[in-house]
């Protein structure tokens, strides 16, 4: 149970952490300190650990990977967008 | 088996993705677009999820995150210093 709570909190936090990004690009329309290769890499791998997670059963892992996917996707299409 | 190194390549992508963003900032030494909360609140919530494979016992979960750990603390710091 304590351990099902950590596991939510990570993922709420490896989460919502990509939201202030998202927001500062959308505000600034300006992305050129971010790395498009970084953020190609990590759309991949989260979509993985989505996989990974609905494959063992995992929920905080389930739950973290699907919101961080939307808000990463974001970020990537800003980046393509914005330069 | 399969399931095993599914984990290790989420964890390999979601990773190295933040090597181009560490040698970006090292190079440019310019971190004005990236975002000092995301990194923060991204930093602590790797911390917990590496905390939370120690005590599964889950090895793709506790690599991946050790190294992430590392590499975001470093664009943290950067950006801390660069701005």
């Amino acid at each position: 149970m304590v351990l099902e709570i950590m596991g939510y909190v990570a993922g709420a936090l490896t989460t919502v952490s990509f939201l202030p990004q998202v927001l500062k690009a959308w505000k600034s329309k300006s992305t050129k300190d971010v790395s498009l290769s970084m953020f190609v890499l990590f759309t991949l791998g989260v979509f993985l650990w989505l996989v990974y997670g609905i494959s063992l059963g995992d929920m905080p892992i389930i739950i973290a990977n699907l919101i961080t996917l939307v808000l990463a996707l974001s970020i990537l299409v800003m980046k393509l967008k914005y330069g």
